[in-house]
């Protein structure tokens, strides 16, 4: 019998810094024959793991190349396990929290691909934490919603899509947000369990060494930021855990 | 000038597969003059990254011991570091998801020591991910919410507590909430978004061998439940995110 390596195997690479990946994905990528992988995935994790006669393919949205469609994506995973590899599908933060991987793997399941998914550090959770911020407090979060910002052109999507203002948990994080920040806050002041004084926090570039933070309240941190220069990418944390560990 | 280890360097041990630690994480450990541990942390991380001379204690729940209070918790991470030493405090999933890290990193500030925070990959979002669940995915669910089901006997908390009716997020991550399953499901029909027919699934030791998942719906999964034998600790989602990846 032939040599049957074909399985696609999903990671997570985390928020960026290059030790904020698992155990689990450093072992696949090691042993990874291709690699097809995002921006947002920290340059060293690949520099330092993957082999050096692996075939490494950019399929990223940003530098000025070509922007590939989902549907391109997957037909490129797809390909490369049929050609009898071992495939890892490398993603920034988790391949489940707004990342696509459902797709994909709906996508590999059709073809009947052995796949097996293995987490990441959510940049949702994690960079709020580097900046001394919990989504979860006692007796101030017992609760915590991440969503994206990104006002998807797809109808269909945004009839789904729950409203901002209807979101009632203590903790929101809000990601891709930051280019639409002051509808965001408009929407966030329409639910009576916020105000003008519930805290906010921007996040840029978490996890990196150019890390920087931007805190204010609801009134107050769409002038803040403009006075900033916060720009997209980042993260926008709303509630009291905010400022809950400052002393 | 004297060596000055003192540090505490909270570290999330993942979901109970010892894989599933970050590269950081574990570096941590293996430089780790001392460990204050919990249950929930994959026993084989200490056994095979600890140094023969750390000095591991065991500040969990379960197993008949005496239970630490957060208080007596605190004070021995404080103890700890004021002996010059280097303590990881090492607690399964994420430290801030419902894990008191928040409480934790006060003290230690308070006091002035310095600390470092290492994220883990929290089961909130990795263990439906291990089952096929995504908690988002397009066109489906475009925000969820991690909550807490464990009902602390603490009234000041339950007033701050958002109501599970009130949690309008398409995806919703039910922690602890197993033993309280009846009434759970009570609260969440409540929710105009949500009905019999909204799908629920409840997964069992995940990440680990004798993982197991049961499905149902809000209208069946009680049911199911008492002749499945589901029991605690688990974790609960609910909505169409469930069967989103089944073909």
């Amino acid at each position: 019998m032939e040599k049957n390596n074909s399985k696609v195997i999903l990671v997570g690479a985390g928020p960026g810094d290059e030790e904020l990946i698992t155990l689990k994905g450093i072992n696949a990528i090691k042993n990874a024959e291709v690699i097809v992988y995002d921006d947002l995935v920290g340059e060293n994790i690949l520099k330092n793991n993957a082999s050096k006669d692996a075939e490494l393919i950019y399929v990223g949205k940003r530098k000025g190349k070509h922007s590939h469609k989902q549907e391109e994506i997957n037909q490129i995973i797809i390909d490369k396990a049929k050609e009898n590899k071992l495939v890892v599908r490398l993603k920034g933060g988790d391949s489940f929290v707004f990342g696509r991987g459902g797709e994909e793997v709906l996508a590999i399941k059709k073809e009947g691909i052995n796949y097996e998914i293995i987490p990441g550090i959510t940049s949702s959770i994690s960079v709020p934490e580097i900046f001394d911020i919990p989504v979860t407090h006692r007796k101030v979060a017992t609760s915590f919603t991440v969503v994206t910002g990104h006002e998807a052109g797809d109808k269909s999507e945004n009839e789904k899509q729950v409203k901002l203002e209807d979101l009632n948990a203590q903790t929101i994080v809000i990601l891709m947000g930051i280019s639409n920040l002051e509808n965001h806050v408009k929407k966030l002041l329409k639910n009576p369990r916020r105000n003008e004084n519930t805290p906010i926090a921007i996040l840029m570039d978490g996890t990196r060494d150019n890390q920087r933070m931007v805190k204010g309240t609801l009134g107050t941190i769409v002038e803040i930021a403009q006075k900033s220069d916060v720009k997209a990418p980042g993260i926008i944390v709303v509630g009291d855990v905010v400022n809950v560990l400052d002393i």
